[in-house]
């Protein structure tokens, strides 16, 4: 077993602390990370809460790692010790079912979609831990290739903000010559934004804080309207092709329907905790929901950053202040994802 | 003015009753039409009883009617006396909006959709009154071709009921090699599944009523599932590319949404009172609405019935059952739609 020195929740109601713990050794299918950097995912704080489902403790939470491989197994041939890399929400599925196959193991149709933390392998028993922690082995599927071209404290975040956007606007093919509006201006939000300039859609950030309105000009959002002002709504009436929606405290989804056109999209990347409700029918128009990446398209999502240097704005944050982090970003607080700096663990 | 014989409400309590009244001259882009048959629409109870909106009272319903032209107006050059023709829901709009000109009538980017009965002419005063009468006046361009090779008497409930379910199937070009549920089997589910049938999709009737098992069968279903029971609707998960819920009565979205595959699409024809809930997010399954169709489209839908063969299913009945009729509408004893004899007013 490899020690390894990590940051947990020992139960749902404690801050978390310094925790150590051991991983299993390398497998002839795994690769051995030391891990730089982990974003901090709003979900991490859901799930050290038991917000979901009452959580897996002690949890180490992190979803978001980047680091560089110290060892491979031999079957992992495609990866050599020095290589960048990065893994997301899941780290295994069952390799074999037409979901798995064809590149959506979040999908796997035999439910054996293993999670980075607070989750158990495809043993059913034995605990996964995230990436609050110094190293992880990992299937080497699960691993994705970074850019040595790009900040790796901005590329954390893509792992799973990025590729959470980035997979509906692949998906519906989204680009030039749509006009597309990106609801809420944080983790997922800023991301949308900036995929979709560099794809170049015409993009309008629509928020419901002015506040926002600078930020969202800084990241090359072509217009800015705050939905509280009528007068700013009225000229946005059946004016988008697609929303895509980050938002996932309640909101008035018939509003945002009366702006889409005829054919128009509204794709959800956040639930609010009470569900979706629509008054009337959405005539002609769609809406949909959509859950991170599988991996060969988080591979080609940080391709596509590395060619158009695209990374996440972050705040980098010793790991002594994650507890703090959590409170921020609670509060939205954060411009626009915390990255924790595991050389300080 | 032109002296009509008609069955209306009064008000929203009373049944209907006779009641005679005026339309209009033929104008230039008129024709009038003796009307042959007209079917009822779940959608005139609802209008009679002001359950949507306070009704314009004296009410004389129905938007599914068929007659032959008795004399045309000098610009209805493409109409001439003894065409055999239909009306649907609409009778006008503003002719020149990009929704208009491009054959989406029902979404005059104006607000001039004007509706066959229940509504106001362009001219915001003059009350339009509907089907259950022996005579209309209609502008031409709102008068579509019905084929002397059809049962007239099943033709009539094409005009809202067939387009209603005909529309959607065609903008998601649903056919064969699809496998798509219909939800549903009344009015609008039996049309959906005659359509699905003859674009050669594979068709299962979705119905908590196992007395629709039959019927199902006989209208040329490929299989049937009551989803009152689990083990039939086991093998149905993930499987269907489409779903066309013909349902509005309050229903589990999110246990639909578990029948659709990957990228399956849920397609309400009909939506509850309370409108629509999901408690969870439509991951890669989208859900929209339909309604009804613009003119050209439903053009193609006589057209495709007269090539198929296609017709309602109808228990034709004398204007004075109508009262008669709407208690049955309610309780779902029809199969699957009343038409009125005109030749009885």
């Amino acid at each position: 077993m490899i020690p390894v020195k990590g940051y947990a929740a020992q139960n749902e109601k404690d801050p978390l602390g310094p925790w150590d713990f051991e991983r299993r050794e390398v497998g002839a299918d795994d690769v051995e990370i030391d891990i730089l950097y982990c974003g901090i995912c709003h979900s991490d704080i859901h799930q050290v809460r038991s917000e979901w489902r009452p959580g897996i403790f002690p949890m180490v939470p992190g979803h978001e790692i980047v680091g560089r491989i110290v060892r491979v197994g031999s079957h992992a041939v495609n990866f050599k010790a020095g290589d960048l890399v990065g893994i997301g929400c899941m780290v295994d599925s069952c390799h074999e079912c037409p979901s798995c196959k064809s590149g959506h193991e979040q999908f796997c149709e035999k439910g054996e979609t293993v999670w980075t933390y607070n989750s158990v392998e495809r043993d059913k028993k034995t605990p996964t831990y995230g990436g609050y922690s110094n190293k992880i082995v990992c299937n080497k599927d699960f691993v994705v290739r970074v850019s040595e071209k790009l900040d790796l404290k901005g590329v954390a975040p893509l792992l799973c903000a990025g590729i959470t956007t980035y997979s509906p606007i692949k998906k519906w093919n989204i680009g030039k010559g749509h006009k597309v509006a990106v609801l809420g201006l944080g983790g997922l939000g800023h991301m949308a934004v900036k995929f979709l300039v560099a794809l170049g859609a015409e993009v309008t950030l629509l928020s419901r804080s002015e506040s926002k309105k600078q930020d969202a000009q800084r990241l090359g959002a072509h217009k800015f309207c705050n939905t509280k002002e009528v007068e700013q709504v009225q000229p946005l009436k059946r004016y988008f092709d697609y929303i895509i929606d980050t938002v996932s405290a309640p909101h008035d989804y018939d509003f945002y329907m009366s702006l889409l056109k005829d054919n128009g999209v509204h794709i959800c990347v956040g639930l609010p905790p009470g569900g979706l409700q629509l008054k009337g029918l959405p005539f002609n128009r769609a809406i949909t929901g959509s859950s991170i990446g599988g991996i060969p398209e988080t591979q080609e999502m940080l391709d596509f950053c590395a060619e158009h240097q695209i990374t996440s704005d972050v705040e980098v944050i010793n790991i002594s202040y994650v507890n703090e982090a959590y409170q921020r970003v609670l509060n939205s607080d954060v411009r626009y994802r915390f990255v924790i700096d595991m050389a300080t663990l």
